[in-house]
């Protein structure tokens, strides 16, 4: 069965901003620039899920789209849309909401749910249309 | 001479909310839904300024867009970029931040400031993918 | 209170051809070209509804996204995605499924449900990335 | 039989410069900034053609999106893909190729091609992802 | 030499529909939802196909791509534009035409056309704009 | 600490033609089709740069976006915006402006600049809206 990777799309807004408390504001804004706004700022965030399997000879499927739809819905969308990532996401506790650590936390939320033979690829955030990052998770690395 | 428009694209992101404060909280998500939200949301806007006039034979332009380009940065994204739009743009102040009202506002900071014989045309406002404004000025709305 | 205009965005996947019963295999293949292919084709459709209104002073909206949003999906989406516009769509029978007559039909599917006060403006169809539609209802052609 | 417009986009690539021979170099930069570089510079054209008129009711068509492509292509694509601007366009001869001048002299190439009943609506010009321009034709100025 | 990738891309627009002949309608529609409609669907494929080699140092280029344009167009987008993929393409018979699917047969009409030192690295397919695919070939699984 | 990947995109217009200066103008015809013009042609060009690295735990960065802008815009886009890349680009000298030799030459020019830790891990370079390139450096050829 050839190895296929398969991708869905979401889309969401949130508030956020970027500080470290233990930093004075000057600091803050010198290394965060605007980023550090204490009344915030937001984006339309583009979220790629990729997971990556085998093609189910049965279905022609890797995994059924609608429930890469799903795991993204539940687990991330339903958390971080029209919320700040600052204040209101239980998972995004302590982690300063930069793009690197909100993929990184974004695949840790997807990759439990997967069903078996479907591993996580690719989690691709686009913050602003210049701006993107994207994790290939804890092995990806030298990719 | 023949009438050309011009438009200029801008982008900018900004924290927002969307709530009536002589409403209970029941009220305001009951209209606003999640857009009420106390800890704010953001958006990637999408501006196009349209503008409108004879094009000037000496050099084939209606206006120099790098005019359009600074009237915008000045006038509009300096202020408005990443920052939150109920609490730091003081020509916001007192107006629900809809992209119905930030558009007509945008249109009051632009048309003021246009060289003569230029006409502001349309100014177009995307919040979301989907979701998308266009105010045509005071006497526009009957086109 | 000023007139703005307010646009949402939906996205659905239809299939159709293109032919006229009345006519010979040859005439519509001349016609029609590869669209009249009696085994159907399909396309990605892009619909933008634009309406237009007086901005409330109570929400700072012409009309809440949201009911624009419910009026496309219930009277147009639910009906045509993953649908055949020639065989399944009981608002299309007898219509040709060319992309003027489709935005046509659209138009009087959507205008008779939107709330007093506001109007429809625009129904703009996008068939193919260079391919698309406007109509400006039964008093716009003129604009 | 209502009346829709439709739409033909199409692609080029193109070479040129704005300057204007009467002036110094230095007025000419100063007018025109890098667009008067001596060496050229160059653009990824996107032409959106727009035709009005009333539905055939036997195909369903304005206008055959195919003669529309057509005219497109035979009056202006084969004369400005891969070309000069300022050099080798007989059509833009003594026409300084500001966006606006080139949309003005685009219209002129198509209308007098479009069948009877069928009228060019409009001709917007993008040459580059921010920088836009339309033209509504010598009648269409004050819409 | 360096090695480089190189990836054209091309638009088609196709019906299909999924349904395995040996499972029941209640169970196809259950697996495939609306996709297993029996009167098909349709969408606007967006195909990239990327090939990786040495640069040529007499024409700067890994393959033409007019070479790259001349074999999708040839060995897909002839036989799949404006068809019904389950019907009408002779090697996608007896292949559930899932966008999986879809994508290694393009790769299994490619791969075998490309130049000596050329060879083909990914086959991307959007279905939709939230749904697509990529395939990196038989031995491209582990990457 | 996880390694992410960061992109940073860039707009700029230039100027080129492909040639062979030992080759005859027939032979260049051939080869390089329109592209040879001697009177030049140009592009809007997209690239993506992209950088990998360890997540700074004290920034939540691989590296600032704002440093990566800089770089791309110090050592690429300065030079080559509404330039002529045959002509006017100190470091493209002697190199066929071909996509893929010039995505070469934009790693030569960003991987020196970058901080100690990130690596530069893909050159992306859009030339038209179909064509593009990606280069992965002088040890990513067999990924």
């Amino acid at each position: 069965m050839p190895t296929v990777r398969v991708t869905r799309r979401a889309h969401f807004c949130s508030a956020h901003r970027l500080f470290h408390d233990e930093w004075s504001d000057e600091k803050n804004r010198e290394v965060f620039g605007d980023c550090s706004n204490p009344h915030w700022h937001g984006h339309n965030y583009v979220l790629d899920v990729t997971v990556e399997g085998p093609v189910d000879p049965e279905t022609g499927f890797v995994m059924d789209l609608k429930a890469v739809k799903g795991a993204i819905d539940e687990r991330v969308v339903r958390d971080v849309d029209h919320r700040n990532l600052n204040l209101e996401v239980a998972w995004m506790r302590g982690i300063r909401p930069s793009t690197e650590n909100f993929a990184v936390a974004v695949w840790d939320r997807i990759a439990p749910v997967l069903p078996e033979g479907v591993r996580l690829q690719r989690v691709f955030l686009r913050e602003t249309p210049n701006n993107s990052v994207e994790y290939l998770g804890p092995e990806g690395g030298d990719r």
